[in-house]
């Protein structure tokens, strides 16, 4: 079966490769539809590693998937063959002690799709666990389905960050995952939304949404303009999607007095960080990893409309042109949100 | 100064009223612009009492109220003549126990406008202190801001529901309290909310707004109609509004495993509640007490336009019409959720 | 192998049974060395039934178990033969939805020990996962490890109440639960408790733990008392642990504004609750179904010297009396809290 | 009337010093027994100044402090002369922003003793707000008393941490307040704490307590400890007391996924924070400053035995050897965790 395979570092390849076709009775064989290409895959097919993990033999790419379910094992109730469905990529081991607790995506067992050794879902068919399988309501579509799992990351920091219904947040930050956070936030109950960042074309994307104020930090001092628009009070949640240094260093001269900051960005290196700035205001930080329990309210919140996410898939290439969609992300023009890529349609 | 006064049960007058007028360092002086009628100034006009709450001397009615402005004490800093606010109706001891704890809402030594032996605010002038005065955003009218008061009881629900964003929320019964909470939970983080009532133009009113699902309870089983939305799951949160017997005894067929009820409506005599139903889900219940550190979140979400009350505001009399709006208000046509009184314009 | 069977209601047998002896590779094949005698074994035995639970087969008692490992799976990795341990009877599917989120308790697919159709412990030797098989240390005896069990409801409900440390709590029923929440919530994290009850002999037992006041209800009035030693404030945390109507309705009067009540109790039948009086202090009422993930801290707390355990066994019979060390059990005598069975010694 | 004045930066007198006497409706007047030496005073001593709280005027030094009521004003209803007593230092605006939240602590108008420029109570009498004034048991001793104000910094760390009744606490730094914080741990709940330092004396100190383990940071490697005792899972809370950089770089390598850090000690600069260590954990972050809600709490703990803080009085000077007691704690003997003064007796 053909799968977009990273050779090595900077090579990739649309060809046959051989995956485990096995279906147990708990799992189910999947025919992949959409997927949306991430900035692990980018970064994975640019530099051949994230952190410790290191690609060192061929890996096929892909972890944001939608697609429809082909076959079910003896023991899968909730699926059946025809289901629309979108796929969590990381699995656990369902016994660990993070797992019985409810945070398995800490569990240090978990398999996720795209992440040496593990392969990805970049191929016309996968089998999956169907516990980590979730049918899409009819009026969600392919291609929202394959934007669950970045949105998933914008729900996780989202319900760390236990939002008080009316609660006005700072997202600093306006890539992808910042604009994923954006509208998370605001569906999971603030009021409105500051994000922030220096390129005013991503301001423009998300600022389009109602509800999001858009800062671009070129021009306008954020800690000002958060003072001037809460009262001298501070915002009651920040959410640091940048993983810069100046912001992370900022970080409590934007959260009123016991107010929230959650840590999505993520700095290569330590950083500085003023402790006790945060301190005088009582602070609390939330740290994310992934996500764990968040897909079936993903999914209900752009079923129900709450959350568009159409307007961020800049554009979708078909899968014979995967190599160069990979192209055009790695270009990160500061118009692309997401590119989506049609295995089968 | 005029003021509508409940002489005795039964008996409303509109006369002049003696008030104090004295403006302390900490309060402000407001007139008067709009008072919307509650529930609770409906039975004490209709019963004389609610509870251990007896009139036993003339009182002034009225405790959901916004107006400008006119007057500020030595030391008070957040506001100036001219203003545009609404009011947070009870004042606690701010020094007991439990205010330290930020709970003011539930101490014992709170003074609550139109609550015996404390006179409302349905008269052209009254002082308050500035702590719970909140200005009014330029895009929020008088009418919507004495609509804050009855939305604050919805948000103190949605709040203490700690709503998980993407949650499923029941709201049983539909009148103006049922309406409010089903509006905080939504804009609260809720994907969507269930509401049922026996009354169908009830459910037309709060069923025209996106996200909220209506179900007529002399046509459809709710437990059924929950069952089938959340596949078997039940819902997250139960918000009990109806404060009917049949009702809350139902209600562990209601919510999911691991779920929460939050219970709003207020049966007057102790009701069987299943305790074994509830325990077999290991649910958690809250209850709430009027209302604490909500008025902020709830004119954020209203300035935001995440909530529009509007549609609520049943109908508006002058001052000089209070006693008809009052009789209106006693007649409890389903189509009237709110009424509101003009005193100033 | 032979067991302890209950025929039927009524009737047991000390008798060969024929138990399932495959070991899986995440299972461990265990030495029963001490079982407890639970209500709930009691009470099958002498009602046939415990709800919808009914027995209609032979079946093997018993749940709450200590012993040594014989053999561990393949893929057993934290235990080995040799190592003494205790079992958590209830075995959830790991990948149900509410064992994804940390709550297997609730999961209706949990399989537990000596509840039709499962067979208990009441045997030389069971087989059973790792993952719910509990390493003891070595200054926990086999008597101890067979009390964690019935201490894990204990601790259960201390976790579900969020104590803040230093909180005042009140107890209802000095029953084995009771004693069991009263020493889990003084463990964890509470100044003191006050249980009641009417009998005397169970309120001499766990009133000899320092910390424990007891209120004897034939003599004293609880509110009364709580309202003294709180300073009319009310206590922090109410664990309700008697089940009884009367208790249930003067909840209200024991909690203290904001305070916490923990339903531990299981009336069979609904009961009156006055409602209004719980939002009268915006009370926040939790409820417990049996406990998952306080294994581990239910040992941490016995190893630690916290809690001690022992001087509520109140005897041990051998499995040859087994017979009797029920009958023992059935006659409720209020001296005894826990009647243990060496299986094995 | 006398007073311990500093009168600038390393000058201390004991001479007459004009302090108001008034006393309103809702204060008392009370005749100082005890006070503690806190390091913020014998900072202000040696630096004449922290952060940004510098002494331009002489100022009495002081704030741990018990004493006996003398008289109390027209309004106060919980306290009468001859109460003994001891008091929070730290008196916020009641009607702020936080104070209605419940965290008066971070209210930025508190005015707090021996802050400049507010005096504090090194003097015989001292007029205070009976909201901030709490009666002590009879079994605790005014020695107890003066020492609720460091053991409520233990126990707002205690508090923060949520903790789960059997948690493992670590706890890096035995300073006076990080055994402040070990004892709050312990009594809140967790099953032991393990506390490490470079300073024997210190550890030998607080490891006589039971329940507390200490680790010579000179000698053993504190994340291989903490990973031996904890199953290579890691602690459920680490309190990070020291301040120190390295301590706060190696935080994520003590805590276990889904755990919790708090974060007590100071350091005075930026320091650098593995982000990426943290998120890896998914870990949640809490800071303190100083504490809210907590005395009542943290004198139950005292009275009720759970708690026993003498151990820590090193030593007790008279009111005449006030300046010998400062320079005794100026040397900061590893030995000497509290310095008090008898003022009266």
């Amino acid at each position: 079966m053909k799968a977009l395979v990273l050779e090595e570092k900077g090579k990739l390849s649309l060809r046959d490769f051989n995956l485990p076709r096995d279906i147990g009775p708990h799992d189910v064989r999947i025919k992949i539809h959409t997927v949306g290409i991430c900035g692990s895959d980018v970064h994975y097919y640019t530099h051949g590693k994230i952190g410790p993990f290191v690609v060192t033999e061929p890996m096929v790419l892909g972890h944001e998937a939608s697609g429809d379910v082909l076959e079910v094992g003896a023991e899968v109730a909730h699926l059946k063959p025809g289901d629309r469905v979108c796929m969590e990529p990381g699995i656990p081991d369902a016994n660990s002690r993070a797992s019985k607790l409810g945070i398995y995506n800490v569990d240090p067992a978990v398999r996720f799709w795209a992440t040496p050794p593990v392969h990805g879902c970049l191929t016309p068919e996968v089998v999956h666990p169907a516990a980590y399988t979730f049918k899409l309501p009819d009026n969600v579509s392919f291609a929202e389905g394959a934007m669950v799992e970045p949105f998933a990351i914008g729900m996780q920091a989202a319900v760390r960050a236990r939002i008080v219904p009316g609660d006005v947040a700072v997202v600093t930050g306006a890539g992808p995952i910042g604009m994923m956070v954006a509208l998370a936030a605001l569906a999971g109950g603030c009021a409105r939304v500051i994000i922030s960042d220096f390129s005013q074309p991503k301001l423009d994307i998300i600022g389009n949404y109602p509800g999001i104020q858009t800062v671009n930090l070129g021009q306008t001092d954020l800690p000002s303009f958060v003072a001037s628009v809460t009262g001298d009070w501070g915002a009651d949640v920040v959410f640091e999607c940048s993983g810069a240094a100046p912001a992370i260093l900022g970080l409590p001269g934007l959260a009123r007095p016991g107010g929230t900051i959650v840590l999505v960005g993520m700095p290569v290196d330590p950083v500085p960080v003023d402790i006790v700035g945060l301190q005088a205001r009582e602070v609390r930080i939330e740290t994310v990893f992934r996500y764990a329990n968040v897909y079936d309210r993903a999914i209900e919140l752009i079923a129900s409309g709450k959350v568009d996410l159409k307007p961020l898939i800049s554009d979708t290439l078909s899968f014979e042109n995967a190599i160069v969609a990979f192209d055009r992300a790695v270009a990160q023009r500061p118009e692309d949100v997401k590119i989506q890529i049609r295995v089968n349609s």
